[in-house]
């Protein structure tokens, strides 16, 4: 296998807080910052609804075209908690009691009263699926086969990522670096393309922004290479430079 | 067509930005809450990169399984704005300049440098495309059958949107009250199931949360129907009462 090879993934967010507006959604970001340093980019989310269908239908494509799909949300102990059951029916695959999941719930609860019918629905997973700790709230993630499970609430879901942590195999990081200017993107948008076309291996990506009444734009630079990503960035603050622009490492 | 049809909408999120984790999204929740008012229903986004297959398979997957559908982003002056480009090839349609759009770009920017050949790509359009107004910047979003264009800084596709208020056809709007509760939603999860189920037409939502050292939830019921959701709520509360709990009106 190439040392070039890129390593893919995909999320599905699921939950109606996010399709009604009522939730700002704060796991896509963050997947994707954790992604890139395992070496895995992130190509592709979708948020669909707590729906037995909507969820069957996006895990089954995405997880074909990824090396890797995670989804958010819906393993909780509730009726609109439905990740699991609608996972394993996509994957043809019965619900089962995990057993360890089962001790971990039966310790965390042992002072919380017990554990419930409903508290049991935590330990519920596709059968053969893997536990994904999670050391603060008991309830933990899952894995089968390419497919992560984790928690809606984004402080769990980090704690799950941390979890996971170097166990994925990736391939080069995806680094970035950023120059702004005060322009408008309009003003340099042929200097940004002749620029991205002289630096094989480089995308660059312009995002504009108003501020203090001004317009202006950060520039950034991608690529897996180092030496051609600091050359692409030296090219680029020389030719706004020459059109009396006045770069800022780092972005505005 | 009958009184309680559902309207539905779906968006695209075009962006790199988005998929590296270097801008947190907040066209989602923006588009929820405006698609709410008009009595329309978020089904499904996606997050896709800037990459003219990407967009064109959402594209076409997303338009013709909702009322409407909303792109934002890649509609700018530089060489990663390919939406247009990207939607005209998945609708089999040419890319022409729109005189309209054309003359507002000449008016904005005729004491700006004048029209250039960059910004003269944000009047490109798929052909037999509206305009929709963009008050603050002149370059505008686009309408081409059931697909609106808008823009990805978030402030410029809110204006957008503001443009569309009350001009596309929805059906009732689905309206959601709060109870919080300082209480594991594990303890409530058989109560919130048997609620929902006493009322028909009603969502109920629960979403925990961890806060001042305490576990709590935030339950939220949906109906399209404001009597039904009153009795509802007020059923939520009293069976939370009985079990010795507080609910919190609008949430905690």
């Amino acid at each position: 296998m190439s040392n070039d090879r890129i390593w893919t993934a995909a999320l599905i967010v699921i939950g109606d807080e996010i399709l009604s507006g009522r939730t700002q959604d704060a796991n896509i970001a963050q997947l994707a910052k954790w992604l890139n340093l395992q070496g895995i980019r992130l190509k592709e989310v979708r948020v669909v609804a707590d729906d037995m269908d909507s969820i069957g239908e996006a895990v089954n494509a995405l997880r074909v075209t990824n090396d890797y799909l995670f989804t958010t949300g819906g393993i909780g102990p509730t009726h609109d908690d439905i990740t699991v059951d609608a996972i394993s029916a996509a994957l043809g695959l019965s619900v089962v009691i995990h057993p360890v999941a089962r001790g971990i719930l039966e310790e965390y609860y042992a002072t919380r009263g017990g554990v419930t019918e409903a508290r049991l629905r935590m330990a519920r997973v596709p059968d053969g699926a893997e536990l994904v700790e999670n050391r603060l709230s008991g309830a933990p993630g899952l894995r089968i086969g390419n497919i992560f499970i984790l928690a809606g609430v984004p402080h769990i879901a980090a704690l799950m990522l941390d979890g996971l942590n170097g166990k994925l195999e990736g391939g080069k990081p995806l680094i970035a670096r950023t120059l702004g200017c005060w322009v408008a993107e309009s003003e340099v948008a042929d200097l940004l393309s002749a620029t991205e076309k002289a630096h094989e291996g480089v995308q660059i990506g312009s995002y504009p922004f108003f501020r203090e009444g001004r317009v202006g734009a950060n520039f950034v630079i991608r690529s897996t290479e180092m030496p051609v990503l600091d050359a692409c960035l030296a090219d680029l603050a020389t030719r706004l430079s020459q059109k009396g622009l006045e770069p800022v490492e780092d972005g505005i």
